[in-house]
């Protein structure tokens, strides 16, 4: 139940069809999921997202399967249920065990718990963690 | 501007005291930052949360620098300032360079962009992400 | 999967009768949307949460499609799937277009990544933006 | 550092200084928290916040005390220092002991925790939970 | 759509059965709900998970009931369909009525919007409310 | 007290010095406000984020006054404390009047509060809406 139709390959403007292009080509699989046939719409944010998400998640300091990990522990704390569906699928297309997995929701759980314990108390920053 | 008053050592009941020993014992200072003194009001959650911190953020499948990678993304993603300043200084001390951190936050404010556009859009889940 | 019963126009006490009368006036159309049946359990919360949203959403300083615009930025920053669909309803009924909406899109998930980089890097607010 | 002036009774338009009076005689001291010399620049905005606040805080099937919880539970789950501040001391006011109070925050955190985990996991809603 | 298979009693470790035996006979009936069916992929996180659940659930210095209406608003200002689900069912089970439920719901809106008020205007915390 | 230096125009890599110049000509000030700063550790994170808000904020379909009040808005529900005084101080600067931020406000607060119950009430979305 998408606000925006989800467009297939036939409605693409040039520039969205060029991004696609780029996807399949970078990620070696024919398959474009709904987040992009739903920007599609706009190629510019399209265009722009997808060239964001490239650099972010691509080579780096930090490993791929890290990336994905971060990113998962923000799509959680989020709420977003598609993001946690892909990048749980993407994590473990990179390396992730269940057991990391699991050992993930765990401190998922455990920064939440302190986090909302940390704002109800008001508790002040610590003179030593300030730089 | 804590909602309850930090409990210096002299004020902390036996099992607060007890608590706090063993925070010194494991990590090897005498230092006890102020989330600990906040929560000494209640010796029951102040000894269920270390137990807790100390198994999650403990020997595991993951590195201990990773861990506290995704305990920085949830508290970023939920705005806990005093959490933010306290696992930044957590994964600098377990080796967290700067370059890798300025990564971690493209990795947080990608997501979160990613995160509300999926939200806005209604995308829903593609099958292929199901498991 | 409501967690009430959406309450059909027979079930109404007669002072959220009167309240789906008002709406049923106010809009021209006899259809009352899911988020008031719910509602209607509490005469006194749907009177009152409809009197704020015609006084918030009435006549005023703003265009009601740029009201439209916040009320939905402000549902995909939530993450509340009801209201995101209710209120790009709204908003296109009022005059925006696709390429408003895609714009919107961007705008939001911008401001989630700006935000999240903020909090992530505890940016204290310059002198001069107080006021 | 309110991004609005806090303004003084001084500089009240009539139905203001109308809605201040009102919050005086109801809670029988002269003290106007901040939050409402900030609403104040809308009189409108400020007088309906008013009633409502009156009649959802009001008499009615859960005790005050009760309320007060439940309203520092949702103030501390957005993260928002003022409300967290002015609610807990609402709530001490109204009998809330200190022992209950650590309760509170053990709920809340617990709470949190299990969110994240469920959203995690994508935990679907069990039968029996459906009405 | 759970992003883990959850798990069947026939597929459990023993030391996850031994967790479900205790969830069993505590609550007094068979039924297992899929947040632990989930969980179940790590024993050691299920068995931490319930423990802490019967400690801050069980006898306190709150009611049951009004313990689960706070578990509830925290879960609904987390946006957790799941936990919305689950805590007003155990919150009915344990007492709380129709309208009390939607004089909660009442107080959890007036929360969420003067939290958003406060934040919008930047409100400083007065001198009063601080300890 | 940020997680990190706020670098000072000395300190900056070429790369940044660039994206700073950038940010001057494009705004007609000599004014670098800190979250550049901060930002500036990572001179891609910089560039691309400055790029991105440019074509975002830019020209487009929407008036600027507009697109601030949503980045606002947004900013708002993200509780993102610095991002509300750098945007309310934005809109000002384009063209929004006092009643105008104040309607905003009220507009926010009230999303946020129908957000909330229609999470709690676990409102499913109306045929009506779905595309």
């Amino acid at each position: 139940m998408a606000t925006v139709k989800l467009l297939t390959d036939d409605e693409l403007a040039p520039a969205a069809a060029a991004v696609f292009a780029d996807i399949r080509a970078t990620r070696g699989t024919d398959y474009i999921n709904n987040f992009w046939r739903a920007l599609a719409h706009d190629p510019v944010l399209l265009a722009r997202t997808w060239a964001s998400l490239k650099q972010v998640m691509g080579a780096g300091h930090l490993e791929p399967k890290v990336k994905e990990m971060v990113y998962l522990a923000v799509s959680i704390a989020h709420g977003c249920d598609y993001c946690i569906h892909s990048h749980t699928a993407a994590a473990r297309a990179k390396g992730l065990s269940e057991p990391e997995l699991m050992e993930l929701m765990a401190i998922v759980g455990m920064a939440a718990e302190t986090n909302r314990l940390v704002a109800g108390l008001g508790v002040p920053v610590d003179e030593v963690f300030k730089r």
